[in-house]
């Protein structure tokens, strides 16, 4: 099998040209055409060979996707579209050729649905393999979606269910927990782990609902709506954490409310499903903070997932609670969260 | 020593937060303003531990220096000016923390006389250290440098002397190379290796020569003069036949005008030192084809280290020649470059 040692930088730089606009790519930098009168939001992203992929769970075409979806999704949780990336590899000499050519595959696969480009890169030898995305893209200043943005007696929206990305996990490590479930199910899970989708869809529906309903939430000076929010890839608990801490704002989450994949249940607890989406993380969904009428709006068109799963208020208290009066409340916190080092 | 497993993912954010402008870090993605009517050139470069830098010749505030250097010097090979940068680190368990901020450090200073903030980042574990660098720019669309846009019968630009990097690296090496050297000349040389200046001091003279030559020159549909060039990371030979390849035209490269320091004479054979300077790369300086009169001119402007190194042909011979008669005419090839697999 040839392997990257084996031809030059040149040879492999040229294989990889094949994923990327012809007139964009030779120079030392890219150059992209931006819109006039938008803000430029940039964003990066780094998956590491044994931390965060292993061949065991991941093809390279899913490690591909996934890196190119994190950083799609944090574009998406600002409000942005994408217009471009660039990608630093780093690999080692006994690295595949065809291994390098799926990885693309799965980055391009991936931004397909966005015409979003490839528009440069770095590749150099390393002793782990190690992947880089600096995702770029554009908005409208009063489009702009923040952490910060976040309002008291607000409603809090998940885009879509939670746990699901953890669960495929588990059930990629250990095929055999998964036996009560149905095909469809199964590759359900898998699949929202393997091909998470970043959800640049919402923002064009949450714009129109925003403006339908612009008599409604707080404005900023330009007479905008503030749009709150982040996105859950480390997690439901951590997004809700994050927001309410740079908002200085608290929060009450129904525990009943959080969407979890009906099929969770059919293999784990349901406090271990609830575990899982809150803190498994990696489903790439946005967390808004809405006025209740847009909220409300929003989830009857994102349909089936999204679901609104508390609300803010004016202290700082992040809380859980149970509206069936089975749990007693628990304040959220991060201590089963994922800590890098 | 306080190493970086032993804070958390939060608190080494929190010290790498003291880099940043304050108003623009804590979401998924940062926010830039760029200018209308301006183009967005972005470029990358990633480092690796053992690979591109060792404890033995680079301190971390170097480490940092060069790899943002690197990457500003790609900008300005596109006569890009920066307008902010992302950094992706993985770090073992066992970095000190001092490394981490000694790094940025680094990083900061070689931005600072360019106003360019770090606008974002990412910190994963790794077993192995690795610092890639995204930088962003902007330029006018009509003074963009491109290797394809050298025209034949123009003059062959070298923006400073080529050799001191490599022979840095080998005084620091082997320092009883240098013992012919006066302090300041291997101060100088040492220099050349840790902090290398990107030259983007060049553009604004750049586009003032060609405003005051206008008559001459190959003109683009706008009536721009065509400026082709790269920068000579890879080495002064690197860019001298990526340009002409691109550009599908040949050079006359005079041996004797090739600039390099004198005090590399003082220590090595001129044949070595002739070496060092067209295959020793990291000088980062600029190599830009350019009609006569406006090379003359730069040429003067920029003083000490630059100088016209040859012309451009319009057949795709790239050759050496001698014009004192001692050497043959050489074709000038890749063959001693650096290959990073």
């Amino acid at each position: 099998m040839l392997k990257v040692k084996d031809i030059s930088e040149q040879g492999l730089i040229k294989i990889l040209h094949h994923f990327c606009p012809e007139n964009i790519i030779g120079d030392d930098a890219a150059i992209l055409l931006t819109q006039p009168n938008k803000s430029l939001v940039v964003t990066t992203d780094t998956l590491v060979e044994g931390v965060h992929f292993s061949d065991r769970t991941t093809t390279p075409e899913d490690v591909g996707w996934r890196s190119a979806a994190a950083n799609l999704s944090d574009l998406a949780a600002m409000g942005a579209f994408p217009i471009g990336i660039t990608i630093a590899l780093g690999l080692t000499g006994d690295t595949p050729v065809t291994w390098v050519r799926q990885l693309y595959n799965g980055i391009y696969e991936c931004l397909q649905p966005y015409n979003t480009p490839i528009v440069g890169g770095d590749i150099v030898r390393s002793p782990v393999s190690t992947i880089s995305i600096t995702a770029f893209g554009q908005l409208e200043f009063s489009h702009t979606i923040l952490r910060s943005n976040c309002q008291p007696n607000n409603v809090i929206l998940a885009t879509g269910v939670h746990g699901a990305s953890r669960a495929g996990l588990e059930l990629l490590l250990a095929p055999e927990l998964g036996e009560s479930l149905t095909e469809p199910e199964r590759s359900g899970l898998i699949l929202a782990h393997q091909r998470p989708q970043p959800r640049l869809d919402i923002l064009k529906t949450l714009w129109g609902c925003l403006s339908l309903n612009s008599f409604s939430g707080t404005k900023d000076s330009k007479n905008s709506i503030l749009v709150g929010g982040m996105d859950s890839s480390d997690g439901l608990a951590d997004a809700i954490i994050q927001i309410c801490q740079s908002s200085q704002i608290g929060a009450r989450i129904e525990r009943n409310q959080i969407p979890i994949p009906q099929s969770l249940t059919k293999f784990v607890s349901s406090e271990q499903a609830l575990n899982w989406a809150l803190y498994g993380g990696e489903d790439f969904e946005l967390v808004l903070c809405l006025p209740p009428i847009c909220g409300q709006e929003l989830v009857k068109k994102i349909g089936a997932g999204a679901a609104i799963v508390g609300t803010t208020t004016d202290n700082t208290d992040i809380l859980l609670i149970d509206s069936q009066g089975i749990y007693p409340n628990e304040e959220l916190t991060l201590s089963q969260g994922f800590q890098h080092f």
